[in-house]
């Protein structure tokens, strides 16, 4: 028996998320479909993040069992005619068998996009969530930096995430968040931006990227202070924290396992 | 009656292009079907380029005649709601009564892009044509420079084009093709990366950024010297030079009227 681990990327615009759901389309679905099809026996991965519906992934991880002859790094070619276009297998590697996606140290990045300006780019719609104003950068910037280091970030979960509704700490360490605004030259209509929401954690409970996205542009917008941030994480409550943003704009982007 | 022109950004993928055809979704249909709600007119839209399907906008332009009270720099917003999510107008101004979008004189800019490596990147397959094998962008700019000038543009045209069937000029200028080359750093499996042909020009044939982009890649690979790319337009034979890339990888980036 070997365990195989999997990299994986996918735009998730049209599935119901990662986890498996009976009756949706999922990412979980589909690759264990696609490597059943492939081995001849009946495959189920455990993956490192469980991304919701419409959130996509660059670097998502996760582990299989199986007893098939096939090389541990042949699955990136083998697996292209039985997954779906918007999901590739990146790289694989055997790994040993006590090996957890999700129990092992790791760092996890991800990526907010706003798209923002007057008009909304129909060639980003699937990877950016559209706001009209363009917000302050350097505000947006000032905020994120109170979210880093090691922190109870209870305020930017949400209250239904397993961990917290089963007693679990909402203690998460942020390494980074940084703020890119970027005015790419050829793009659509003057005044017209994307930004750039880069985040690299210890661990991220449920919602808690998207939360940190929408009360960033709070203070982004002008609507809240910096500080106002600062003392929604202190709050330890979830209604004071922004609100989440929309999934579309979310990318994980890798997973470092250290 | 007001003539208003319209600036059009699309994502092209799920449309059969720009051109109306009873039974298929175009972009031309969405137009007519948005503006004829929206003013009560029956409104059929006269484009600039009759994108093919799958191929994107960033700006396109199209012109109408309307008796609508609507502002002419209202019609960005008023159309929202009206159009599909894959389509947006970036821009409306009222123009003159004779002003016509294919017979004044322009430039237009497209962008080819193929994106290459080890992996497709699933979060580009819409924008992006697949190559596994990294070419040589040296090669590619050289075979490119032989592109620039006013040449009879032949061999880079499909031979069904309206214009060359009724005895039209092959001749056109292109004023500029630029090969570049970007590494995304976060960007999936190592070696992979985005070649950006970006060419410009003051009109185009039938197919002829993709049979450009085609043609460039078959010196990008070394299957082709760059010479031979001179050869092929010399001999104002479609045979003589190469493939036409994919649709998905083409965005007409823009019109600028002179």
């Amino acid at each position: 028996m070997k365990r195989i681990r999997l990299t994986i990327a996918y735009d998730g615009t049209d599935y119901a998320g990662f986890q498996i759901q009976p009756g949706s389309r999922t990412i979980e679905g589909e690759l264990d479909r696609a490597l059943s099809e492939l081995t001849g026996e009946e495959i189920t991965v455990i993956g490192a993040s469980r991304t919701d519906s419409g959130v996509h992934a660059l670097g998502n991880v996760a582990v299989f069992d199986t007893e098939s002859p096939i090389p541990a790094e042949r699955y990136v070619p083998a697996l292209v005619p039985y997954l779906p276009q918007d999901i590739r297998v990146t790289a694989s590697e055997e790994v040993e068998a006590e090996w957890h996606p999700r129990h092992c140290a790791s760092r996890k990045t991800y990526e907010y996009v706003f798209q923002c300006g007057p008009v909304e780019d129909p060639l980003m719609r699937r990877f950016g969530s559209y706001i009209r104003r363009v917000p302050d950068i350097e505000a947006m910037r000032k905020a994120a930096a109170y979210l880093v280091g090691e922190h109870d970030f209870t305020s930017f979960a949400n209250p239904s995430s397993q961990v917290l509704m089963q007693g679990g700490s909402a203690v998460r360490t942020v390494y980074a968040v940084t703020v890119m605004k970027e005015d790419p030259a050829h793009r659509l209509a003057p005044g017209s931006c994307t930004i750039r929401i880069r985040i690299t954690g210890s661990g991220f409970l449920y919602n808690m990227v998207r939360i940190i996205a929408g009360t960033l542009l709070q203070a982004g917008t002008g609507l809240w202070s910096p500080e106002r941030v600062k003392e929604a994480l202190e709050a330890r409550d979830r209604t004071k924290a922004g609100p989440t943003a929309e999934a579309r704009g979310l990318t994980l982007v890798g997973i470092e396992y250290l």
